[in-house]
C-alpha cells in the first residue's frame, strides 16, 4: 500500500500542517521514504469531535456489534500480510520472528476482548425490591459499567504492533464503548498508518459510527499535551516512559475535570535468587536469565533490571556474567534508545561501589553489582537501564534483603526462584515483594507477559499511575468503564 | 462517659498541642464542655506511624478476625446507648429519630461489610496452566484483590455517623484490610470522640494491632494536608464541599507518590418532571417532592437542587412552592452553613431572570426559577446550595432540556419523573441522564440512600474526584484494593 504520511480522522486522511518528519530504519538510521505530517491543535480538535460525535450511537451498539467490528480490525491487520511485518521489521530492528509472533500477539488479544465482551462483562448486580419492608419499601437498584466516553491512547516504541495503534489499550477501550483518539509513535509511523488503515477499514466495512478511531502524528510533546487537556477526552492510556508518563498525568490531573490517567512506565523488576535453588540449579538459571535480560534487546518493562542475591551466593554472578557475554546485543528500536543505554551503562559502570561483571566494551548485554548499604547510598543506581543490562545487587542475608525490597519503589514485577522449603521458611520475602509490584512469579522469568483474565500488567506508583488497573489481560477494559446504578427502573428502559 | 478533647493514637489519649476549641450546640450555638486539642504534626506523624505498623499483620489476618472486629465496632457504637444520641443531636441539631436511625444505619453498614468479607469479596481470579501448550507452556495464574494501605477518611459533618468515624470510608477500608487515621469533624467533635472510642475498645477486645485506627482533631486546613501529603498515606476518602475535597485532591495528585483520591463533594441531583406525570400525579408529586427538598434541612448531598420542567408545566410550580412554604426550616448542622445558605439564597433571588416563588423570608425553604436560557447565561444559578432549597429550570421543549442536561457537569444522581409511554419515547433523555451521573431513579426521590451491593453513590467530576467508585454499598470497599497476579505460585505461598 501507499503511505500517505496523513493525520487520519475519522475517515478523512488530513494534512493540514506543514512540518513533516520521516521513520527511520533501525539498523542504520536511515530514512524510510513517507514524508509524515505533524499532526496541528485543528487536526486534534477534529479528532476529538468526531470521537465525542461517535460516543452516543458507538456505546449504544450491542456488544455483538462491537466484538464484529474489533475481530475485523484482527482481519484487517492480517490481511496487510507480510508487508506489515516488514515494515514493523525495518522500523524496530525487531526480528521477524518476533514481529510474527507479536501480531499472533496482537490478533489474540483482540479475539480475547471480542469474546469478553459477548459474555456478561458490565458487572451487572441486581439488588431486586422489597415493597413491603418497613418503615420504608427497598427499591430495585440494578448497577452495571457504561463507557467513560473519547479515549487517548499513546502507543510504545518497543511493541510496534501488541501495544500499539491496535494493541491492548486501544482494543480494551474500543471493546469498552469508548472511542479512541491514537497519538502514533515516532519511532514507527508507517506501521502506524498501516494498522490505522486497518482499523478504518474494519470500522467502514462493519458500519461503525465515524469518528469512533482516529490517529494523529507528532514528534512533539505540544500535540501530546492538547490532546491530554482536551475537554472532549474522558481516559488516557499511555505505556512508555517514566518521563513521558508523568508529563501526562501531571498535565491530566490538573485539568479543570481531571480524568483517570493510565501510565505505564517501566520498571526493574527485582528477581530473587535464593540459596537452595542456586545451589541445586546455578547453571539453568545463568542460562534463562541471560536470555530474559537479552529479549528484544531488553527493551521489555518487564525486563530483568534488578537481580537480588545473599553474598554466599556472589559467585553465581560470574557465571551468569559469562553467559551474557556470549549473548549478541542486537539492533536497537531507534538511536536515541541506543544511546540512552550507553549512557546509562557507563554511569553504572562509574559509580564507587558498582561492579562490572562483563567484559564486553559497551554498548553490550552487560551485568553490575553492587552491595545493598552502596544501593542504598547512591539509589541513582537502582533506575531503569532501558535495554540488555542487569544489576545484581548483593544483600548480606535474609533480613538485609527482605529490608532492602522494603524501600523499593513500585513495580510491575518481582520474580523468586526458590525450593519450597526455603519459599515456606520465608514468608516475609514473599509479603515484601507482593506489597511492591502488580505481578509476583516463581521460578520463571518476567518477560513474556501472558494475555489471560487473570493477568495483571500494573503495580504501584511509579510502575504506574493507577495501581488498580491492569494494561494487559481481559480485565483491562474496566479502566475504561464507571458504574452506574438504576434505580426502581424497568429493564427495558435501562440503556 | 468523661471525654477528653484528646487525639487517639492507636490505644493513647495525647494531647501535645496547646491550642484548643470546643464542640457547639447546633441550637444555639453555646460551647459543649470539652476542650479539644488541634492535633500537632507529631502527633499525625504518631499515627501514621502506628498505622504503617499494624498494616503488615493486619492485612494478613483472616476475613474471619476482621469482620469480628467489625461487629466489635457496632456492638460498642450500640452500647453507647443514649448518650451517643444525645451528644450527636447536641452537635448537629438533627433530631432523635433522625440520629437513631442513622446509627442503625450505620451499624447495618458496619453489618454489611462484615458479611461481604465473609465471602468470596477478593474478586480471584485463576487462569489454569497449559504446560502442553506450544511453543510456550501457559502459566498458571491467579488474581486477587489485596489492601492498598494506611488510609486517611475525612468525615462529612451532615451525617455524624454514618458518613463519620465509623461510617462506611472508615468501616470500608478496615473491611479491605487498610489502617485508618480519621480527621474527626470538628462540626461534632464530642460525637466523634465517642465514637473514636468505640473503635478503640473494640479493637483492644478483638485483638487487633495497635494503630489499625487512630483519629485526630483539628480545625485548621493545614493539618488536613499534612495527612493527605504524609508519605505513609496511601488512599484518601473525603465528604464534603467541593473547595475542600479539590484542595486535598490537588495536593494528593502533586505528592511524589500520587495516591487514590475518593472525594465526594456535592451535587445538585437534578429531576426532570415530564408532562403527562404531572397531569396525572401533580398534588402527590408537589408533596414528596417538598418533603424531600427539605429532609434532613436539606443538608444531603443527594438534595434535589435542580427540577427541570418544561413551560407547558410552569403551573407545578405554584403548587410545589405552597408546599414548601408549609414546611417548617429545622436546625441546620452549624452556623456557618447556615450562613452559607442565606447567602445562597439572597445570590440566587437576586439574579436577572430568576424568580422566588416561596414566599417566606430568607432563611426559609426555598424555590427558585429560571429558563434555561437564563441558565446558559449565568451558571452561577446551577452552583449547589447546601440546605431545602432548590431552583426550577423551565425548558421550552424536551429538546431544549435535553440539550440543558448534556451541558450539565457531574452529579450524583439524576431523577426522572414520567408514564411508561412518556418515557419510551424519549430514550434520549434518559440516555443524556445517564452519562452524567453515578445513579439515576424512576419515580422517587434521590435522598435517602440505600445501602446495597448494587448502589452507586458517586458520579462523574464534579460530584466527585473518582467517578470509578461508590462510597455507599459494599461496592465501596474497592476503592482501598489493587490487583495483584501469582504467577506459578502454590496456594500454599500465595499470603
Amino acid at each position: 500500500m501507499k503511505l500517505t504520511g496523513k493525520q487520519l480522522l475519522g475517515n478523512t486522511w488530513s494534512q493540514k500542517g506543514q512540518r513533516t518528519f520521516q521513520g527511520l530504519q533501525a539498523s542504520n538510521g536511515e530514512a524510510i521514504e513517507t514524508f509524515f505530517y505533524e499532526a496541528t491543535t485543528e487536526e486534534v480538535d477534529e479528532a476529538m469531535r468526531l470521537a465525542q460525535q461517535a460516543f452516543s450511537p458507538y456505546r449504544k451498539l450491542s456488544n455483538a456489534k462491537r466484538a464484529e467490528f474489533l475481530l475485523a480490525i484482527s482481519d484487517e491487520l492480517v490481511a496487510l500480510g507480510d508487508s506489515l511485518i516488514h515494515m514493523a521489521c525495518l522500523e524496530t530492528g525487531l526480528p521477524e520472528a518476533r514481529i510474527t509472533g507479536e501480531r499472533g500477539r496482537t490478533t489474540g488479544q483482540i479475539k480475547a476482548f471480542a469474546d469478553f465482551i459477548l459474555g456478561d462483562w458490565t458487572r451487572e448486580i441486581h439488588d431486586p425490591a422489597q415493597p413491603e419492608r418497613q418503615p420504608l419499601p427497598k427499591p430495585d437498584l440494578f448497577q452495571k459499567n457504561i463507557p467513560l466516553g473519547p479515549t487517548v491512547v499513546f502507543g510504545a516504541s518497543n511493541f510496534p504492533l501488541a501495544f500499539s495503534v491496535a494493541g491492548g489499550d486501544t482494543m480494551s477501550a474500543l471493546a469498552a464503548g469508548c472511542p479512541v483518539v491514537f497519538k502514533a509513535h515516532p519511532a514507527h509511523p508507517n506501521t502506524c498508518e498501516m494498522v490505522g488503515y486497518a482499523i478504518q477499514q474494519a470500522a467502514q466495512k462493519t458500519g461503525m459510527p465515524e469518528g469512533v478511531f482516529s490517529m494523529v502524528h507528532a514528534t512533539s510533546n505540544d500535540i501530546g499535551g492538547y490532546l491530554v487537556q482536551h475537554p472532549i477526552c474522558q481516559a488516557l492510556a499511555f505505556t512508555g516512559s517514566f518521563r513521558g508518563g508523568k508529563a501526562l498525568y501531571d498535565l491530566a490531573v490538573r485539568r479543570p475535570i481531571p480524568i483517570p490517567v493510565y501510565a505505564e512506565m517501566g520498571s526493574i523488576n527485582p528477581v530473587v535468587f535464593m540459596p537452595e535453588k542456586l545451589k541445586n540449579n546455578a547453571e539453568s538459571l545463568a542460562d534463562a536469565c541471560s536470555q530474559s535480560v537479552c529479549l528484544g534487546v531488553g527493551q521489555f518493562c518487564t525486563n530483568p533490571g534488578l537481580l537480588l542475591i545473599l553474598k554466599e551466593n556472589e559467585d553465581f554472578l560470574g557465571m551468569l556474567a559469562a553467559r551474557l557475554d556470549q549473548q549478541a546485543l542486537g539492533t536497537f528500536l531507534t538511536p536515541g534508545i541506543k544511546k540512552a543505554f550507553i549512557s546509562a551503562c557507563e554511569h553504572l559502570s562509574k559509580q564507587v561501589g558498582v561492579q562490572t561483571l562483563t567484559s564486553k566494551a559497551i554498548p553490550a548485554p552487560s551485568l553490575f553489582s553492587a552491595s545493598t548499604h552502596t544501593a542504598r547510598k547512591n539509589s541513582s543506581i537502582l533506575e531503569e537501564v532501558f535495554g540488555p543490562s542487569t544489576l545484581a545487587i548483593i544483600a548480606d542475608d535474609m533480613e538485609d534483603l527482605i529490608a532492602f525490597i522494603g524501600d523499593l519503589p513500585g513495580q510491575l514485577t518481582a520474580t523468586l526462584h526458590g525450593e519450597s522449603q526455603e519459599l515456606q521458611q520465608n514468608p516475609d520475602l514473599i509479603d515484601a515483594l507482593s506489597q511492591k509490584v502488580g505481578r509476583i512469579l516463581l521460578n520463571g522469568f518476567p518477560t513474556g507477559v501472558e494475555v489471560s483474565k487473570a493477568m495483571v500488567h500494573g503495580g504501584p506508583f511509579p510502575s504506574t499511575t493507577d495501581s488498580r488497573s491492569t494494561s494487559v489481560g481481559t480485565q483491562a477494559i474496566y479502566r475504561f468503564t464507571r458504574p452506574i446504578c438504576f434505580q426502581n427502573f424497568p429493564s427495558e428502559l435501562i440503556p
